[in-house]
């Protein structure tokens, strides 16, 4: 879709503020009741919304829950149907690993096999973090390719992240774990054997010397490898829509996102207080920030209503201080939903606020999906929202006569 | 969109009646404030709203504020990313110059260049509508090309339509306007110099004996050539949905675009009023009215929020003599919104209502944006109208058994 507008872009001193509370949208508790964001006591965000266009965000297609990295593209103006990151580059992403133009990016489970090289279990009995992070250290001193520079993260249980740097790496590679017990892993092959043998080679060579330095582990003695991608870098927000952006976020994997899309990333924010301290000292430099909050989203994934709600009402704290800074756009959405009831993301289309100088104010009396639904934003996909944050930072320019 | 419908046109003897306020939607003038529809009192409008389908409708494409021609055409159910119209083409409609197919169409800006050729002024100071009536009389006494017609039409200030016919011209010209002052005109250049070699010389020509005319000039002693381009017609609304239809309109710019749809153009109204008294003559002679109504986008240009209120206020007076024929199909809408608080078009959904005796009844309470945002109509491009006025009128057949 943007493609269109490459045309129309224009440049001036507008500020567009973007905060992403992850997995807003949420479920009622039972039928007919109220869901996290309804229930929440949210007074800026109410009061916000009664003076802001509203509606619901789809993030990739009706019915689809998305993963964090398609729903963030989508709201960066990437469409995530056409710009898809390969599971081993979100692994890495997920870890803030640097990653560069044509690294290699592998999932790695950690797994166990018996005495045969069968599986018996494919997730190494959920290591704790700490023992993941000892994986990953000892692999990263046992494993070495002649001319590749290659990286080993912990990420989370029986999950890391594996980069290989070098010349003659293709894509094309096929997983190593069979999906069942009962089998041995598979060995390394590529679906195209022409382009793909220097990285057959090079990859067989790093699962042999992984097993080998793991032959000694109780559980963890066996290394599959999923999402095998190159990392290719995505046009830039600058590039596509004149925006220097930056990104502020506590969590890895959406810097990682960040970065992705172009933005500048800052990497100091721990807390919420933080992601507006920070948003007020970058303020000069950049036209446009991402601001992330995580807990509403970590909350349903635990399933936990109550926990949610009381995060939302946190974020919604922070909304004065982030209007005191007058942005010239401010939207309040998430990526997705996260229903405690459902204890992970799901398709429900989200709830978000646009509030600009030159904004309809829908009088909605609250910021939640059933009002929202009635807004003059409309329910649309979260692609268009980027087009209409352009917009009413007076960032596009008029289109024929 | 509509190539799918082609096979469902049906015809009959309903009339469709599509009155477009110029600019009808708007913005409130400070936050949480009512728009100039919300504020005007439309006692017609609000009847007919609350028996009608009503929603919003945005022109292009999310975000992207359409010039005139391009808003039609999405009314008109052409596509406006697939039916471009030049702007050349789009000056010669402004001043309802009757185009003919392969015409090529220029926007032409008098312009002032110092004794060595540099342009000092690229609007020779702005001239009054009588002096560029005087100038392009001059021009059209002045220059001939043997084997063409050639056409100076005056528009407003500085600005002009040129439109040359005759054998071999081309398309793909650039503009000799170099954008900048400081610089001398550009020359006539073409893209592709194997078929634009004729078309090179012939405007070329025409700009070195304009400007010898043009050199005794205070000001106007220059002429920028912008956006040449050749009038293609459209398919006709005839061809394309079985309609036979008439544009009523009292300014030249949307005589222009009903012509382009394949629309007879009754040109008599110069009133409010007459547009409802010639709408009435010819009432049993064709299908679809496209019935224009301007005051209330130039009211929004001006920046005047009350007399925008004003002339909304005079339109809704003219409804009940419309609804007075007994249309199958009346529909109530705008181009694009011209909010009087940013003096100009802009992107935002355009409040719509259509009523027939096969509509849903929305029961609002009024004929605004924000209600219109609750409405069964939905929200969604403008050009999806088109098929909503057909249904409606019973002229589209079963689609699938």
């Amino acid at each position: 879709m943007y493609d269109f507008y490459k045309d129309l872009i224009a440049r001036n001193d507008s500020k567009i503020v973007l905060l992403v509370m992850d997995g807003l949208g949420g479920l009622p508790r039972e039928a007919g009741g109220k869901t996290e964001l309804a229930t929440a006591r949210t007074p800026n965000l109410d009061r916000l919304a009664a003076v802001s266009s509203c509606g619901l965000l789809e993030p990739v297609l009706p019915g689809v829950t998305p993963g964090s990295g398609p729903s963030h593209l989508a709201l960066f103006g990437y469409d995530p149907l056409t710009f898809r990151i390969g599971r081993g580059v979100m692994e890495a992403l997920g870890v803030n690993f640097p990653v560069e133009r044509g690294d290699l990016c592998v999932r790695l489970n950690f797994a166990t096999a018996d005495a045969q090289g069968i599986l018996v279990d494919r997730r190494a009995g959920r290591p704790k973090d700490e023992e993941t992070a000892r994986l990953a250290a000892k692999l990263q001193a046992a494993v070495a390719v002649p001319g590749f520079e290659i990286f080993f993260r912990p990420v989370k249980e029986h999950r890391a992240a594996l980069v290989v740097r070098g010349p003659g790496l293709a894509e094309g590679i096929r997983d190593t774990d069979p999906q069942v017990t009962g089998k041995p892993p598979l060995p390394v092959v590529g679906t195209d054997p022409a382009t793909t043998k220097k990285t057959v080679e090079v990859l067989t060579s790093i699962v042999a010397q992984a097993e080998r330095a793991l032959a000694d582990e109780p559980k963890a003695n066996r290394m599959l490898l999923r999402g095998i991608s190159f990392f290719h870098p995505l046009p830039t927000l600058e590039e596509r829509f004149g925006l220097r952006s930056c990104g502020i976020a506590a969590y890895p994997m959406y810097k990682g996102l960040a970065r992705l899309a172009g933005m500048a990333v800052d990497d100091r924010p721990k807390t919420p207080a933080d992601l507006v301290a920070v948003l007020r000292d970058r303020w000069a430099d950049f036209d446009y920030f991402f601001v992330h909050y995580k807990y509403t989203d970590s909350s349903g994934e635990d399933g936990d209503f109550e926990r949610k709600v009381r995060m939302i009402e946190e974020c919604d704290a922070l909304v004065p201080a982030i209007e005191a800074l007058r942005p010239e756009v401010l939207a309040v959405t998430g990526d997705h939903s996260t229903p405690a009831v459902m204890k992970g993301h799901s398709w429900h289309p989200v709830p978000a606020l646009l509030h600009s100088r030159y904004c309809l104010a829908d009088g909605l009396p609250g910021f939640d999906e059933v009002h929202c639904a009635r807004g003059t934003l409309g329910q649309r996909p979260t692609l268009h929202l980027m087009a209409l944050l352009l917009a009413h930072a007076l960032r596009l320019s008029k289109y024929g006569a």
